[in-house]
């Protein structure tokens, strides 16, 4: 018996990604597809322009598209909405009772909704409680950090725990996916870098602090770690990669460092939740890897890994460079794994 | 009248700069190229694969490519020998009494050799007193710092001379011509980055503290400056974009410091060399710039330019992207500034 | 004194390349700068979205942008207008007196409207005698063929003029800047070719058609030549490359028909036309040429370069693959000689 | 129980390529690689520079590579050799008693050796027989194709088959791993095309005449169609792309012709061998494709895709687009179908 379950914003770049992972999820079954209303009414197959390299999936090729309404008999939905939607839309949905599991931006912040990485803050998922309360029908918004950050985040969970972090510089190298489907113009970005995303620093320094948090009450109280970021698009498809420094609490080797890290396992893990990694974070011992072309797709996209492992020159200092698929992790298949605690944890 | 000078290793990617660069120039007749044995005895035209966009000089197209031996008649020569042959060639040529100037990485770090940015370090030049004195017949190396070094070099010079630099940390986004014509195979970096350039990040780290340094009798006494590179390869013809993390020893406004870096002169500018731009360093105040393709033709590839200029977390620290054009201003550009200064400073 | 212009859609790409080219034109003064509502009333810098790598020219960088109407006092307009655009507004031009030089492909294959490639055809800008006469106050409309139709009808005119042509199959391999700034996105095309663009093939067919056409009264009587053209995005930013196979009416050998290319001259030569290449075609011996990044910009990217110009199977066979700059020679380049031709024979 | 096989050249593209599909396959079990000798000796991991986009099979990990001798027990070797080196090194090892399955482009136009396409010309295959006698122990070569005559020659087939053909026109834009992992340095490609691959024209113009010929005795007798190809490099990983001019003996309608286009199958589908795509040729309606980033992967690599389908401009002239994977279907899947067919009919 599946859960029936909605997409919203269903044909763009996200939203292909999600009808992709549905479509052969154990747990869904993605029945209800949206977009804009100049699609709604046409059998998704015309509606989409799909460009995954993989065929559209048979059994939604037919499913009509709606239009984004919460007019529809299932339970949870997925977002994949612009955050400008976003904003006023899964609100909406919400108050009706839906669980919105949401990759948009619009409540990443806001008090009282969880930022989740179930490998590193499943007990954000707490806040939830409040929530449905506050809502007529039980409803509730739970969302994913950005593609940077969950990268980002990942990789720092098992030292952070471990050891403690003060400081954090991050400078990226971003997948062009990350904009969307016609967000970065070919002449834009052939032979050439943009240094450049709007907005991008500011999450993953500020969606970084609030997934490390505690939970207090209600609220969660962030993290003190002095974190500043630079993001720059580059001319690749799929897949962040990212090169930081961490200045540790708690000193130790790398030896020992690795072993944190290739060891890391959160919930999804012990739940062994259908769309969770064996293994989170795999650490390469190449001196030039990892890549995105080469990396990405490690354990169907969500696994993130590591390389050029090494100490900084101060005493606590680490820099390595990680790599994560930020469509596949970093946005679909984020959400999905959300919405997999979610129901493991008895929340719907 | 003319200069006669020699370039050694005329063919390769820096070569053909070189060759490019000279053809006009009006202080050097470029009249000797030299390349390896398989190349000897073929006019330019025949022995080189040219790649640059525009045509072979006409001046050089039938000049008889030679073995690189000190053999011919010319003071002054311009190396775009690979380190490993430059390692040994430059010494018999210093020996037969040649300047060399040197893109090689072979000699940077030596005690005794000038490792020169013409508007940084121009006093450092001195050294090459103590190398003519102790050749036979006066000649001496003096080398240019690697193409990463010279840009990250050039953006906090103006600033480690206003406000002392007590931190560096910088992650780059290099270009493929850095490697050489086949350095990176196109299987390689088509959609892809790769997170490591073999020496680089080691080459970042010394060669700023030398060049950064004080003479102190025939020695460079290093600058002391915590310094920590990542470097990365991604897919631009040239232009190197990097992100930099500054902690100054002294605070300032972002006003102040963005005039001091675009009044930033050096000895070039005074003394009006021929390949000196007008302005060493340009601030863009676009929010997404600078970048490689639009800004790295800068005054004929010979300035840096940068933005995102922006306070860092901490007291002190500043963030700002540069990108200067590795071929040009990193490499073949660099040498002949650094003979022109070696000119005018009288010590041909 | 300078003839005061104004071009109409200049914050496009096409509209940066007129701007880029009159800054410094030795006949014409841009004083005139439209764009859509949205940008009308800004000075220039700050209407436009620059992306070429040269400044934007200072003198028309505070010129205030205007909404495209025809109600200003010049007697030339350079149209770089979307065509949806340019079929409404250029005849409202054309009605009020203007000369209007286009680059849309509305009124390209009008009859009675020249579509000029002024060394090919450029007794066809008599045509514009019998629009003079019929409107209002004496303006006119001509046209530039397509992009990829320039750099081919270059090609083939002298074999054209020569040998007769049967029968001509073309292979475009086209630059993502011929689709305007966001036309193509980098997800569509990084790792990818496209093997459409929309109605270029007809265009390529038919307008080339015309071009070879032969003016009876005042009707263009089309060349009859069977052609087929198959047409192809690749990841290049300027520069279409196209595979021709020819059927001469007439055979010859390589090196005559090699010699009738390169020995091609036509009026902008003769006249000595501001724009007009000194030679327009380059016929290139190298085994692998032409190459767009490093043949695009031959003589400011006016001329055309053939390569691998050999004999076919069949008796008259000839295959060949030419190169030409899309933007520049392809489009407002080609405006602008089409603008200094008419100048000179009088028609202003 | 599985057949022990060889791959000659085990680290190269071709070769990666053939480790990794062989891992897996139901009948053959690599248990023999080889490669210079500078990597005898070395576990498979340390001798390979990996770059496809899956890990290692565990199977081949630590298997010792060997020199290419053949001195090791087993009957069918793969040869992902440079020709340079399988010009001297496939008679050997056929000589000694082994079938050697061959990507490369040494005997492929041998008369009495087979050029394989298994649904092309099976019955080809009867070549080898004279070959066995000939040798001392039996052994013998099979060739499969060149990556873009792959492509063309199964798109071809069927229409020739139906209708014959008088006359093909062909301009590929082919992807930079046909030129092997070093073969296209990015230098040479980015933002660039390449008008030129060596021997590739005639490979292709070859290669199909011999493919679609008949057996008359131990030859060919070659097919006699005019076939004329233009070859370029464009910035791809994998997936050739290729417009084709057909003119058919016998004209038909497009409708019918895109059946015999889709319902085309051969021994391999009959047989259901292991590694035959169960559609050969898929044709694709939407107008805009096949795409190599999107389609090259159909079928795991075996099916080519055909679109823009459509009727030419003389009488029997027909113009398409077809894609297929050419490190794939067009190298060692090829190879591997090859044998596969060969073990069928029961020549081991």
């Amino acid at each position: 018996m599946k859960i029936d379950v909605g997409v919203l914003g269903a044909t763009g770049m996200v939203g292909q990604r999600f009808v992709s992972l549905l479509a052969d999820h154990p747990w869904f079954e993605p029945r209800f597809l949206t977009a804009s209303s100049r699609s709604a009414g046409k059998p998704y197959v015309d509606a989409v322009n799909w460009f995954l390299d993989e065929e559209i999936p048979e059994s939604v090729r037919e499913v009509d598209v709606r239009e984004t309404k919460a007019d529809f008999p299932a339970d949870l939905v997925f977002s994949a909405l612009p955050s400008s939607v976003a904003s006023h839309v899964e609100p909406e949905f919400a108050n009706e009772g839906y669980i919105v599991a949401s990759n948009a931006s619009s409540y990443r912040m806001e008090s009282g909704i969880p930022l989740l990485i179930p490998e590193v803050n499943p007990n954000h998922l707490d806040l939830i409680n409040s929530q449905k309360r506050s809502k007529k029908h039980g409803g509730a918004i739970i969302t994913n950090p950005n593609c940077s950050t969950i990268i980002l985040a990942m990789s720092i969970a098992p030292l952070y725990k471990r050891y403690g972090i003060k400081e954090i510089k991050v400078a990226t190298l971003q997948a062009v996916s990350g904009a969307g489907y016609s967000g970065v113009p070919s002449m834009a970005i052939i032979d050439n870098v943009i240094p450049y995303i709007s907005g991008e620093e500011e999450k993953m320094e500020n969606e970084t602090l609030k997934i490390l948090g505690q939970i207090v009450g209600s609220e969660v109280d962030q993290a003190e770690i002095e974190i500043s970021a630079q993001c720059n698009r580059v001319p690749v498809i799929d897949g962040h990669t990212e090169n930081v420094w961490v200045k540790l609490e708690n000193n130790s080797t790398i030896n020992e460092i690795k072993e944190v890290m290739e060891n890391f396992r959160g919930e999804p893990q012990k739940l062994e939740l259908p769309s969770a990694p064996k293994k989170p974070i795999h650490v390469l011992d190449e001196r030039d890897r990892p890549q995105p072309r080469i990396d990405r797709g490690r354990n169907k996209g969500m696994s993130i890994s590591i390389g050029r492992l090494k100490k900084g020159k101060s005493d606590g200092e680490l820099t390595f460079t990680v790599l994560g698929h930020n469509t596949l992790r970093g946005a679909a298949g984020a959400s999905i794994l959300n919405a997999e605690l979610l129901v493991e944890k008895g929340y719907m």
